[in-house]
């Protein structure tokens, strides 16, 4: 059974979440329904980022193994075809070693956070930003950033549902930078914690507003308490871009 | 009766275009929806462009006269909140003098063509960027664009609907830039003919896939010949994203 890699990008809205669930479609099963003619078994997706219902990916990472060997392209084709009128696409399939997984092989995974600071609303990006209102100052929150950097205990950024055995992780990358009326936040790190960046963007656009100081937001890192977290952002700004192995 | 200018923000699918017509909801009826319990009267609003059905814009241009002055971010704030659930959005409003005019009064228009150059379909992006699949040579289109730049009849890029007196226009800028799979197309102007820019973009296509030289490009535009033209590059991708006033 020849396994295959796939890149892909969806607008997270109207999904339960990558993950398969029983309250609606997920893109998982958006997927794996796609790709059944070609030999996918239910279940037979396995995805590197479970993405929260909402959140968007421009480049999360899937493997499945097909009942025969197909044309990598005829492969990223097929299960297009099949995809509409969802909006998610298969951007690249590729051939991988039998023992490649999406989720366990991957050393490297990179978010980016969209605000739109501004008093109009969206009428373009509606959903695929977080709207901001007030002024954020974008170099307070960079510098802030720099705090969280590193291997921390990470309860408080934490969903109470996170499953995770350890709170523990290396951020290796928290970069805020503004164009106009956007601000991108990226972050990046070998494994998040459930609704991590969420939780980490949400407290950082408090020492945006001046709510909060830098040290401040350090603070409720070391409490290790879920209560000291300061805002959970709303998914509409999240994008998983690119999953790295190794 | 104070003049105010709008600088707007529009998704253009759903609307009929900028201008009021008959047969749908145009951008501009909306607005004028939105605004008139300020006193906007019916045909009130004015913009600087006249965008297509499915055209979008970042930064049209409008202005109108309200019956009483306001602060100019009351008006901006009134006809967001009655603009919903278009996705429209008014970025910003401003005092002007009574002889300013959207229309009239712009020396230059902005506009931005987005390509997305690759097999996959758009998910996130899908009716915002034109998805062309076979590979363009951008540099190619480039240099192409070179030639139409300055004063020329334009006969062969308008469309046979197009109402100005004279085909004659002055071609400011004209640029494509490539950005991974993306191609940014940003031409401006003074003012432009009827899907000008849309069949410049098309035959510009045409070069990137190498059915036509820079040459043929250029004798195109010197037979003024509707005929000649290669195709008209969908709605989708373009935005009125500028007007500058003197």
């Amino acid at each position: 059974m020849p396994r295959y890699k796939l890149t892909i990008e969806y607008d997270g809205r109207g999904f339960v979440g990558w993950q398969r669930q029983a309250n609606g479609l997920s893109v998982q099963e958006a997927i794996e329904t796609a790709a059944s003619p070609l030999g996918c078994p239910f279940g037979g997706i396995r995805g590197a980022g479970r993405t929260d219902a909402g959140v968007h990916a421009t480049g999360q990472v899937a493997h499945l193994d097909l009942a025969k060997p197909y044309r990598v392209d005829s492969v990223r084709d097929a299960i297009n075809s099949r995809l509409k009128p969802h909006r998610i696409a298969i951007r690249a399939a590729s051939l991988v070693p039998d023992d490649f997984d999406a989720r366990h092989s991957a050393v490297l995974r990179r978010y980016l956070y969209r605000i739109v600071n501004r008093r109009a609303p969206l009428a373009l990006e509606a959903g695929q930003c977080w709207l901001v209102k007030p002024a954020l100052d974008a170099e307070a929150m960079q510098e802030a950033a720099r705090g969280l950097l590193g291997l921390h205990d990470f309860s408080t950024f934490r969903d109470s549902e996170c499953q995770a055995t350890s709170p523990v992780r290396t951020l290796d990358g928290f970069t805020v930078a503004r164009d106009g009326d956007r601000i991108e936040i990226r972050v990046w790190a070998r494994s998040f914690l459930h609704r991590q960046v969420r939780s980490m963007v949400g407290s950082l656009a408090y020492v945006g507003l001046g709510k909060w100081s830098a040290a401040d937001l350090r603070a409720a890192l070391d409490a290790r308490d879920r209560t000291r977290c300061g805002q959970v952002a709303p998914s509409d700004g999240l994008y998983l871009t690119d999953v790295d192995y190794g």
